[in-house]
């Protein structure tokens, strides 16, 4: 498996306590979640019905801003599972540094990967990757400098999945334009990683190929009756996107006193330059608070969000201790 | 989307109700489920953990008795998804009449598919598929005679998704032969179809291709922690077992009385010869009971067993009046 987040495994095994003791704070993982509610009996043991499966579609539509075909699946990482296949492999190109999936999904199915540092440096690509906002330096581009890429590339992949609080960078409005492929997670954003629900939005070749692909029942019961709840609630969405923003400053207050540089970062996640980031993951660890380092940036340490005010609270002992 | 069972919605659509009005026989899903229970915060808001997964791995082994490498997948219908993609595409044999899936996801990735009648035909297949027991005949083969295939085939699926009621007739515990590949449904016999969870059993190297093909979180969080829980109950497995071969009998004996001759047919469901399975299945919807038929096989009937005994009195109303 390559390095992740979400890996309490690898912090347990080093520093002890169960799951449940810990904050996960290494992934951007929303840590006040949607309210699940009731699950009926009827989504946990019935196959999901094309009109269920349909309604979560609309929903999704309406909550991305789109009319363009829409196909569930389980999880963003479950679209890029099918990435390689939507084309004979080709050259990809990747703007990174950033989530290290598509390099290594696309490579294990043949591809020519290439990373690459600029927008302009996509060009040429068979294959063009942007994680918009891009995950971990938050790095972002408004559509109009991705559409302007779009003759330059055959097919370009913006993977969305931290942009539900930034939804001015959504290029989901045009997915329906040949060649745009855009990727949603629903798990962040809705605190809801465990449901795995994500979205692919493109044109309708590319859809129908990816719904071919995925099959006839790719998502769990759950995961359309909480997802079509969750994305049709408009002021759940509007209230944590502004507690969000609100969170992000008071982080970022609360680590400068360490002396750490804030690089970048999107509303759920921040990251950090710091002096010593092993030393500051270790530190925060013997509080139980798990973090995210990169082996290629040893300075890089990033944050999620605490969720509750004792979760905000340990982390400021921990800082402090 | 192929004719499957479980499409409550062309029910509702031609004779009306709500999904939850209508007792849905058209599919081989237990109606008694195992008891879902509470599902932990973190199972819904937490990708799953290696360990996590590692857990339900263990217990699918426990319960279908092997020692192979094991890797579960969003249902038996996400490994099936996956077979055209372990080999180059080749000759492909099917024992049929069977679940269509296979016959239409290998076709549409290439592969040159034969339906076959007899074990015996399946010789020479690059990719040998038998569904034991077949679904929806019910047809059984021992474990020595498909293993006394396995030199004569490239490799040989085995999808056991109706076989928890019958172990004796599972390859599990061979699954880990050179050119064996085991496919198990949770969903089916545990009633929780909606929870998307299966498994393949098999060859180090195939389940290594199969996992990687899947992605780091091909399951929810639900399904782990319900899968688990559900694979070590035993007495629940045992007490089920028991249940549905009495139910077989009670439904066969009911059904007899409408001149229905029993063709075959699983623990699960019976599979019928009617004098008019479309004017049999439009009886039982009348009073909202829904039923399988067969394009290829307009006098076939496919039932599922009813669950609770308001069911049975209603499917008793049903075929009397």
């Amino acid at each position: 498996m390559r390095e992740h987040g979400g890996n309490l495994d690898l912090a347990q095994q080093r520093f002890g306590g169960r799951a449940e003791d810990w904050i996960d704070l290494s992934t951007g993982i929303n840590r006040l979640p949607y309210p699940v509610g009731e699950v009926s009996a009827r989504a946990w043991s019935a196959l999901p019905s094309r009109a269920e499966i349909d309604a979560l579609h609309q929903a999704a539509r309406g909550a991305y801003r789109t009319s363009a075909p829409v196909v569930a699946m389980g999880g963003a990482q479950a679209a890029i599972q099918l990435l390689p296949q939507l084309a004979a492999p080709g050259r990809a190109r990747i703007l990174a540094p950033t989530y290290n999936e598509y390099a290594g999904v696309l490579s294990a199915a043949g591809w020519d990967v290439e990373e690459v540092g600029e927008l302009d440096a996509l060009a040429g690509a068979d294959l063009a990757v942007v994680i918009n906002p891009n995950n971990p330096d938050g790095r972002c581009h408004m559509p109009k400098g991705l559409l302007a890429l779009l003759p330059r590339v055959r097919r370009l992949v913006v993977d969305e999945s931290f942009a539900d609080a930034a939804p001015q960078l959504s290029l989901a409005s045009e997915a329906d334009r040949p060649g745009v492929l855009v990727l949603r997670s629903f798990g962040k954003f809705y605190g809801l990683a465990g449901l795995r629900l994500g979205f692919a939005i493109g044109n309708a070749a590319d859809v129908a190929k990816l719904a071919a692909m995925s099959g006839p029942w790719p998502i769990s019961g759950a995961a359309i009756a909480i997802g079509c709840r969750a994305l049709r609630d408009d002021a759940w969405a509007e209230t944590t996107t502004a507690r969000l923003a609100r969170d992000c400053v008071r982080l970022d207050a609360m680590t400068q006193s360490q002396g750490w540089r804030l690089v970048g970062g999107t509303p759920l996640f921040r990251l950090y330059q710091t002096p010593d980031a092993l030393g500051a993951q270790e530190k925060l660890a013997r509080w139980q608070i798990w973090s995210r380092v990169f082996a290629r940036e040893p300075s890089w340490l990033r944050l999620g969000l605490p969720g509750s005010e004792s979760e905000w609270t340990r982390l400021a002992e921990a800082l402090a201790g």
